[in-house]
């Protein structure tokens, strides 16, 4: 079933199947941060994160959003529909933290009410960029409906992961989302949703529980995520 | 009539009037470059920008743009409209260079058809960032129609302002606007536009003929910006 790497990325491989219109995605144990200049190898982070997207993906789905996820297929990996990435990474903010603090001189935990969407031009090569919109068309070719589309998809996509991770007892601080285009042109989120790729803090205390552990060396990245896939497991069992 | 310094920048001191309505802006001859790490003075250089500051401002009047500028009042000073400067650069683009060159890895002379418009965050502390609408609402406190309001009013300037320095055999690059408040609400171009605001080149030949040859240290600054002011005379008599 499993056929040839399509590519690797820094988190994850992805592989062909037998079907032209799925693809397997197979979690790595790698961390990278500031833009791979920081890296390390963690055991078991692999399988933290398939099963954590997977579920967070199946909560998702249940609000009607639509996503490119199929099924976790094993520890490490799941199954998806192959889409056609929007090289953006779109990113929610709904408190401050991490590089906006820096970049805008905004105090670390400042409320954005409205959350604040940017747009990053996913290249490595370039450190992923912000841009605006104007940069967005002009870059990727997007087309304006479609870039709204994901605004209207990433805001609403807030909603409903901040109301999942608060019934798991975390806020969610912000996140970054990638959108693709299947084969027949509907727009969807794709990728992963994971504490790589989420700022999640304690509701209680305000402990740091995603990546941050890794970037601010903290405390133990796999203990860390383990937490977190435990809170979603207890959560959804006692909605 | 001249009353006490408002405030100095790194290109002008603004000075009060008798009349709490308007100010006057007196032109330095210094040159900064890279946000202020490079520094030079040209004498000479602040009366070139004001006559060049006032002539476009008197072209952009004939066109029906509303701006602060009244009257040049002798070689290096201005009297201008007091607005609420809006804290943003608004720079539009009609071809690559400078900055989004290295930021976005497009390379010097692509056209942008339509214009690129970016918005700038106005602080020197932070090296004027690249900010989007968002971030403009949440820094600024501007309303969206005002945001709107500017926008079309940068990119009908744009228009305006290429066939001015068409008609002087310039070719409009990019270019940085600032808007303010008058007291009344309304909203006017403010600031300058001067060969330290935009990027001109010679339509013939492509010669860099604007703060590029200070910036690069590729020609005599003054020069350069006397030749722009002999240009934009001689096509305004012409015409
Ligand atoms: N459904 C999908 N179809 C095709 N590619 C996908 C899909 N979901 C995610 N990808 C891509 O898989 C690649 C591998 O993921 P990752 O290791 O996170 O890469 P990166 O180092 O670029 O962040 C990324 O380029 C991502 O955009
Ligand atoms: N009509 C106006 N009313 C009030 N301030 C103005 C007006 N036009 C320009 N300014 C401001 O005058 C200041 C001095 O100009 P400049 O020396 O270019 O400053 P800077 O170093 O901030 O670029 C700037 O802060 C500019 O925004
Ligand atoms: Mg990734
Ligand atoms: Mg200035």
């Amino acid at each position: 079933m499993k056929g040839s790497l399509l590519y690797e990325g820094k988190a994850k491989r992805v592989y062909h199947t037998d079907d032209p219109e799925q693809l397997i995605l197979s979690y790595k144990d790698d961390a990278t941060a500031f833009n791979g200049k920081k890296k390390e190898s963690f055991p078991g982070k692999g399988r933290l994160n398939n099963l954590i997207t997977s579920k967070v993906f199946q909560s998702l789905h249940q609000q009607h959003i639509k996503t490119h996820f199929i099924q976790a297929l094993n520890e490490t990996e799941q199954l998806v529909y192959k889409t056609d990435i929007v090289p953006l990474e779109v990113v929610v903010r709904n408190k401050a933290a991490g590089s906006i603090t820096r970049r805008l001189g905004i105090s670390e935990q400042t409320l954005f009410q409205p959350p604040i969407l940017e747009l990053f031009y996913k290249n490595d090569e370039l450190n992923d960029p912000l841009i605006n919109d104007v940069h967005a068309y002009h870059l990727t070719g997007i087309r304006e409906q479609d870039l709204t589309l994901i605004k209207e998809q990433a805001l609403l996509i807030n909603e409903h992961l901040s109301s999942i991770f608060q019934k798991a007892g975390l806020e969610l601080i912000d996140f970054k989302l990638e959108f693709g285009f299947l084969s027949d042109g509907r727009l969807v989120l794709s990728d992963e949703i994971s504490p790589d790729t989420c700022r999640l803090w304690d509701l209680e205390t305000g402990t740091k529980m995603d990546k941050d552990v890794f970037r601010e060396g903290i405390g133990s990245l796999t203990d860390t995520y383990e937490r977190i896939l435990q809170r979603l497991e207890e959560s959804v069992c006692a909605k």
